[in-house]
């Protein structure tokens, strides 16, 4: 069975213009809440949050939603329909599709789940025949039982919130709900996604497709993928071979263990396959696995805002003697290496530090960083010492409710953390050595203001951001094991 | 050596005694900002803030300091003073010393470094000279190099923002940054202190006696100690078995790494000693070893706010596929396990969850949980089953800057949360099956303060709460090691 005959239609210029859709319709918008009903309304309200211009609401219960006209069929909507996204019960999907073909729609999306991975082989049988109806008349599906497309550029979104602005990261996601965690999650972090697509049960777009896809896309340049399972171990190889030849790919694997591949089989009705095979397959490709969402995210962060380091040499930078000593048992932990300043290094420090309480040794524990001037001659004299290759520069705006470092910053903390920045970019500028910035997460919600405000200057200016030294330390030596596999 | 020969007045009943002090002194209080001149004010400000009623400001270079009279001496104050905080540079600290001796003082407290742990013999030589000096005349020391005592029963704090009430939790950290940032991370969760002390160098009082004291201390019923190295494994050896046959201790060792160690050395000049010989040491007497500030947060909860389960099975309760997936891995992955529910309890759930989109299996996956009565049912059936120990049930209040469940509570968010918390107390004292909570982190301002709000009702109501499954996970696991370890 070759893709050709399965899929008529399939070639990705078709994709290409399946993400751009001049118009939608969401069948099955209600004004139910809460439960599922009330998703067909989430994708209409995210929409039209991000203004997308010509959405049509199907339902026939209805005359009108959120102010919009509702039709009873795709068939009654006046214009041209590109995409559908499908929100009625499975039960009804049989008519939506045959509307969808008399209509001439160019794509489904079935948010519409309880089809093969309810375990059910009625319908699983439905499933196929559904899907098989539409790819014969040359409708490309998305699905069933997924949140569909995020394209910024084309003004589509799944849930409420999402960025409007396009970025360079595409991600492919079998679970909608990774997908928006990641989208969420991501987004503090100064990550905008060229597309995003929430596959599901992958009955006919399915990963392999889609890494094809990305490869090729010239507004992506970094690859997440969320793989829960493969139906076809060889089309993939090739897909990641190409898609990891031409960029940084991150995958993520679900179902590792007999638990969580019985939870796969659940969730998406996907056969998990072996944990080690995929390993390997990544390591010999070069692909970046990862286990969590949030590692995900990381390694996002880490291709998006820095470049690769020359070598394993950290410094760790930054107030608090308890916490340095885990940050060099946590550098070490990640495989990089945390050496001894030169001599001539720790002198320089020495004649802007205070010693006592303090060390220049490294990590370099010190509190004269929270001076502006001395943060940048620190790291600048840090960053150009022959044996560091990256600064990780910690801080924090929680410490304490009583804050004590906010205590020094004087009437203006938005001033401060401008200053704090644009010392940052000098010594980076006149070391030439990268800097990556730990920022505790937040206790109470006024150090979540600042900590909020912190972090978006940071990434701004093009510093990688990590809540945890283990997650920063993880994240920078995945990058210089990739970085050291590609020049090889 | 032994203990007797070096430190008159020794005994355990007069580190009780130094816990409450009558009067404090502090010297070297200073109006400088920034750097470490502004600690000493530090430390005069925690103190008005717990409200502390007889601190004493000393600095000959003052007349008044923060509205209250600044003496040259310690020896100018007219009445008694019990506890002394050193905030003087250290070639200043013998004539301190001195002035402490003839004031009659019971105990001194070095914030002073710059001793032993620069590396320097005459600063050595100096610190065992002022420690000699001083517990030659009955005087106890802590530190130096340290931030001293936090007893909120006693008014007294070393940074600002602590709590004022007290707990049951006791602990001990050779770092002070180690124990503000334990301080502050947990007492968003729940976490309240019977006595903190940050101990430094370690030159009089030191981890072995205060383990020996926590032992018997009445108000103290879980142990955490954060230790860098130690002086006498002997005497180490017999404290911790005292501590860890009365109650739970959670030990914490910096130095784990080569470079671990030598930061342990610049920071409080301990010898960090291998983590194999400590780690076995903590396997034979039953105390819990953790790797980081934020797992002995996590086992202070789970100690303070959960009984220990029955057995290994674990529940997961809450919606999204494919954080499902991910629980059931990582459940599996801290040794514990996730088990298939029994077919009677797949049926009961099935009756109250919509099956489209959800697994009643295990993990359970489903929105119903979102309506407060569906959620009590949906635990307590949980709860009955005959092969789960554990609910961990997972929420969220950041998913979207939209929240999409935040978007079905109506008018009332703060009602909702109540709803949902006396929801899930009625459904652990119906099933008799404890709850854990995890509550992932928040991303933005609004969500920060719904997450601080439901994590407060949340422990105020016992539930223990953490942001993440592995952490939750690992918390379960070491508590039913040791409280297996302990029946046998």
């Amino acid at each position: 069975m070759t893709t050709a005959e399965t899929k008529p239609g399939t070639a990705t210029a078709s994709l290409d213009a399946i993400f751009h859709p001049r118009s939608v319709a969401i069948a099955g918008v209600s004004m139910q809440q809460p439960g599922f009903a009330g998703v067909g309304l989430g994708f209409l309200l995210s929409l039209m949050e991000l203004g997308f211009p010509a959405v049509y609401a199907v339902n026939p219960k209805y005359q009108e939603i959120e102010g919009l006209k509702c039709y009873a069929s795709v068939l009654d909507i006046e214009l041209p329909v590109d995409h559908v996204i499908s929100s009625v019960p499975a039960r009804i999907v049989p008519r939506l599709v045959e509307d969808c073909i008399a209509k001439g729609v160019r794509s489904v999306h079935f948010f519409t789940a309880g089809f093969r991975e309810t375990g059910d082989d009625e319908m699983a049988d439905l499933e196929t025949q559904v899907v098989g109806r539409l790819t014969g008349a040359g409708i490309r599906v998305f699905g069933p039982n997924c949140m569909g497309l995020y394209v910024p550029e084309s003004k589509l979104a799944f849930m409420p919130g999402f960025p409007a602005e396009s970025g360079p990261v595409g991600f492919i996601s079998q679970s909608g709900g990774n997908a928006g965690e990641m989208i969420y999650t991501a987004a503090v972090r100064g990550i905008r996604f060229s597309k995003v697509v929430s596959y599901g049960n992958a009955s006919d777009v399915d990963e392999s497709e889609l890494l094809s896809y990305f490869a090729r896309d010239p507004k992506t340049n970094v690859i997440c993928a969320y793989i829960e399972g493969v139906k076809d171990g060889r089309r993939f190889r090739q897909a990641l071979r190409d898609a990891a030849a031409a960029k940084p790919v991150v995958v993520l694997k679900g179902g590792r263990t007999a638990a969580g591949t019985r939870a796969v089989m659940s969730h998406t009705a996907s056969l998990a396959g072996s944990l080690a095979v995929f390993d390997s397959l990544c390591r010999q490709l070069n692909a970046v696995r990862v286990n969590s969402v949030e590692e995900m995210a990381d390694l996002a962060v880490a291709f998006r805002y820095m470049s690769a380091p020359a070598g394993p040499g950290v410094a760790v930078v930054g107030g608090g003697g308890g916490f340095s000593v885990f940050a060099a048992d946590e550098i070490d932990d990640a495989g990089l290496q945390c050496p001894v300043l030169p001599e001539s290094t720790q002198k320089a420090l020495g004649e802007i530090n205070p010693v006592a309480g303090t060390s220049v040794r490294n990590p370099v524990d010190t509190i004269a960083i929270f001076e502006p001037p001395k943060l940048e001659q620190t790291l600048r004299i840090i960053g150009e010492a022959e044996n560091i290759d990256v600064i990780l520069y910690h801080t924090s705006f929680s410490w304490g409710r009583g804050r004590r470092s906010m205590a020094m910053l004087g009437a203006d903390p938005v001033h401060y953390m401008q200053m704090q920045v644009q010392q940052m970019v000098k010594a980076r500028e006149a070391s030439g050595t990268p800097i990556v910035v730990v920022l505790r997460p937040p206790l109470d919600v006024e150090s979540m203001e600042r900590t909020a405000a912190f972090q978006e200057k940071c990434w701004q200016a093009g510093f990688p951001v990590f809540p945890t030294i283990p997650r920063a330390a993880n994240a920078i030596a995945k990058v210089l094991r990739w970085a050291r596999s590609r020049s090889t």
